[in-house]
């Protein structure tokens, strides 16, 4: 395994398929693409064509069947992830997962039973793990930068609505938006997240009403250290991504600015003047999706623990599946106590 | 009026009465001080000394007599002001009083009917709504440059904790320190807040848990506008006093600053280090007391409304209170529903 | 003379005039202002009212001959300069005088020499050598943590050009405006200047051209100890007065920003916009004016060298000149070798 | 041409070519790389392996004779582009040239004219113009956004000195490093530089002494326009690669800061400390020379000038060499009168 390249199925080449194609074909040197498969056959081709890649289905069972593939990377939509999983840790391929894992605790209980059971590696795609300032925090955090953590802020908002059929797929604002923002608190701070409480409300969009989700929120989270710290978000920040943590503690704080695409200050007479945060994901994060892959490959071939776990994927949606629950039920919610099974 | 100074005394000339008399008598030219008490007296000749002010009295009462007097502040412990007030009511002065205006929401609405009756102007300390920084937030999101406010989120740390005796004396965290953010938030977002969830802990020294207090804190806010926010206490931010506000809306955000004594940027092998934020309230908020005492003479002069009236200061008692009772309770509280009388 | 307050008198109460008076008046406790003179005797009377001043005279010989004032501050037109010094040195009176002392070098060395042998004290206006900012540069280098210094680099442009009147008055762009440079070149990198390269240009307003003067510059200054420095200059920052340096060294570097009147940082679709530089010297500078004259005070109670003297003041028009000479012979110029008699 | 892709061939494998040669195989999908020649044998096969390209060459000779190579990038050492320019240019290859050209006018002229000749594209590798930074400030000069440019301020400093040897055959400090900051001098300006006068010394290492070189220098600059400008150079920042430009105007100004590896801000008892400057030109120009290829081939597909000629690599050697002459001989020196031929 060492000394040849391990070779990769993705499975789904919309737009985060192929910002991982691109990263396993041209900028990681250790992997190569063997094959890509979507519903789309349009796309697929496509992609194929662009990156070189010998091997198209529209089937993903071609995929999991397929002797020359090593791991897959799973990109297509929320809904076929728990089969898909099945199968490949079944068929003993490695696995890294978009995130969410699924909206049911019971699915991804089953899901890490079988990744255990069959031996294999799965990581899920928190890529904002891997950003290098929330890295940074990360590690400063970790190192005692700060003593002891006891307030979390993160501030998460995008710059603008999704469209309405997204929303209403999504599993809603907590399970959609904010579950990148639990797995982060729980990363930041080391320590779980054992009670939310939660206010939601639509104020951007009526669209949101529509489709029985919300489009602005505060969650605060109690963790079992005796921390504490509060989330806001947003569906739309007209200024562009905005996407922001800090942590304080007994020695000292730590906290990150949005990136933006240059460091131009103008001054004229109205004003100081300066760049908007990028503003979309996929500029803001193209680092962080190229680290997490690079890190998916680097516990493959050390045969380490992926960096994000499926205990990992489970945690964060039982964290947002409480945030839901405390919202409508206007309480203070314990993690665990929101209506598995 | 208009054309003569406004003759003030001042009532306790502790770390805050001396910052009032000083400014009062060297950086205000409308006004001068004719009278200072103080129940140490060895403290009051001092202040008059410095500040060559004709009368010094260990009883507050011969400034509420004294016919000379147009106005008294009034920076005694928080268990006087209530006598004083209504007394200096009765008198016709008008009135400065350092915040809390009182700890009980029955006594403060006796204070304001006292105030309404007599027909005197009473304005209530909230230095922070005449810190520059804050104003300029005040001023932008009131000019809709951030369009309908949708998020509030406030940092608000001291740098070390108070001596016990006055921990025990204080109220509270919520009615101490909390109080100058609840009046920030209803400033702000120009919105009365509804509700109130509030988790507290004892993180930083547990001399908090003897005086059955907290020193960390995170308050939620529900406005009555469907906004939201997120208030984050320490009593010990090692780094110096954390004073951070963030108004977040449809068309923008705004946010500031702390204020640093230069802005220095050294870079030398192992980082780019610059200047702590300023570490005491004294020279964080030396311009706010001024520019709020200027505001208090200006209504009088004008005979307009203070800039923060005695319904200012009921308020943010109000949800002190809400605050101290969702912490207790663990559960979100309606501001007005936390036990009066 | 430690025990009591030294008595000042205060010569030409124009802009600058009344900032001194202001700060000795109300800010310096060990000082008070017992006369005022100036040539307009409105103003010294409207100035006189305002700060409670005993004496008004509109000749400054009243003031050196008066026997109740220690010191004086002179800050009335460059020209009278020479001769006020010269008799208020005669008269025992310690002398705080506005720069430049005067354009001649002749004459500057005469009043020195005139200092030396009274036994006065005297002190030149560099304000900014106790602007916050510029002095935590000064504490650093001197402390050695940038090393040793290698390249100075200095940003200076004023808001707005002045009246014509005044730019005849003036001296030039290097005496009336450089000089600060200078001196502040001098300052922070402790060592002497010894050769000046400059070039000017009209390039803001052809009132300069009329008046033999220029309103933009570059200079590069050669030091004793082999560093350099580069200043530049210009009449009209459009966005505010832009006043910065640099010290870079062996083992690092130190830079500082302009002011800001409030730290907001506001983000909305146009991009992220916050404050101007303070626009005007007076805002800029209040604290560096009650600073210097702070340290006027200090050494005058404890004896000790004022910390910007005649020396100093000789220096920075000896830089001046040789900047001029450069400019106009398009060649370095050696400092001391600009014409002197 | 339009749909197949341009087929290049890289000559030297080094630091250089090492980066050129990836960007060129996997992040511009317009191009690929048929060959790749270095003297060093065991180089050229170690970037042909990790780039899988089909052709490698000990001798140049053998990539300009090969028919299906459209483009050659040419990152041997300078004293070597002088015949490989002319043989290439007769092949009828379009060349990207490493920059500086050569250190002869004289040669470069005769290489202008060999490209006009055959009608082939040449561009010069001044990468630091697709620095996304520096193009920011470009393309808001261009816009007018400064208005009329008055001053113009490079700070240009390396983090460490480079090897003896590599000193000794670089050309000097003004050919090697300051090179850059002439290009881009005159490509923010838009006005050509007609006059210089540097001041150099050695204040790092006496190595440069030794090599005849200087480690430090300010070089002060006139255009043709009337602005100024002023470059300091140090080869060693021991904080990082500092580079910073200001362009000054008389409608405003604008600057750009360091790029870091993160934006963390972390507080702590000590002070208020953030990342360094990244420090290393590969890290910190990654992006520069991916977009600096790109605009090549752009130039070549849409038969377009390309963004950096032989003109502006004439120009900018012509300062240098301007440069070099007024530090020997301490006066300002004419661009031209440089001593040519």
């Amino acid at each position: 395994m060492k000394n040849q390249k391990i070779r990769f199925g993705v499975i789904g080449v919309g737009r985060i398929g192929k910002i991982h194609t691109e990263n396993l074909v041209n900028r990681i040197t250790e992997t190569e693409v063997v094959a890509v498969s979507d519903v789309i056959s349009t796309e697929v081709a496509k992609v194929a064509k662009q990156f070189s890649i010998p091997n198209t289905f529209s089937d993903y069972n071609q995929i999991l069947q397929h002797p020359d593939i090593d791991a897959i990377a799973i990109c297509s939509p929320t809904p076929t992830h728990y089969v898909i999983i099945l199968k490949a840790a079944a068929a003993g391929k490695d696995i890294f997962c978009e995130k969410p894992i699924d909206l049911s605790i019971e699915k991804i209980i089953k899901i890490n039973e079988a990744v255990e059971k069959h031996g294999i590696k799965m990581m899920v795609g928190f890529n904002r793990r891997f950003d290098p300032n929330f890295f940074k925090v990360y590690e400063m955090v970790k190192a005692g930068k700060v003593g002891q953590p006891h307030v979390l802020r993160i501030t998460s908002r995008d710059p603008a609505p999704p469209p309405e059929e997204y929303i209403r797929a999504s599993g809603g604002l907590f399970l959609d938006m904010t579950i990148h923002d639990f797995d982060m608190a729980r990363y930041l701070m080391n320590s779980e997240v054992i009670e939310v409480y939660a206010r939601a409300n639509v104020l951007v969009d009526p669209v949101f009403e529509k489709a029985g989700d919300w489009d602005t929120a505060i969650v605060m989270l109690t963790f079992e250290n005796g921390a504490m710290g509060a989330i806001d978000n947003s569906r739309q920040a007209v200024y562009g991504y905005d996407q922001r943590v800090e942590v304080f503690g007994s020695e000292g704080m730590v906290t990150v600015k949005n990136d933006t695409p240059d460091s131009h200050i103008f001054l004229d007479k109205k004003g100081t003047h300066s760049a908007l945060p990028l503003n979309f994901f996929m500029q803001r994060y193209t680092e962080s999706y190229l680290n997490e892959m690079q890190a998916f490959v680097e516990s493959i071939k050390s045969d380490t623990p992926p960096p994000a776990t499926g205990k990992d994927g489970l945690a964060a949606v039982m964290i947002g599946l409480a945030a839901m629950k405390s919202v409508k039920e206007n309480r203070a919610v314990r993690v665990g106590d929101s209506g598995i099974g």
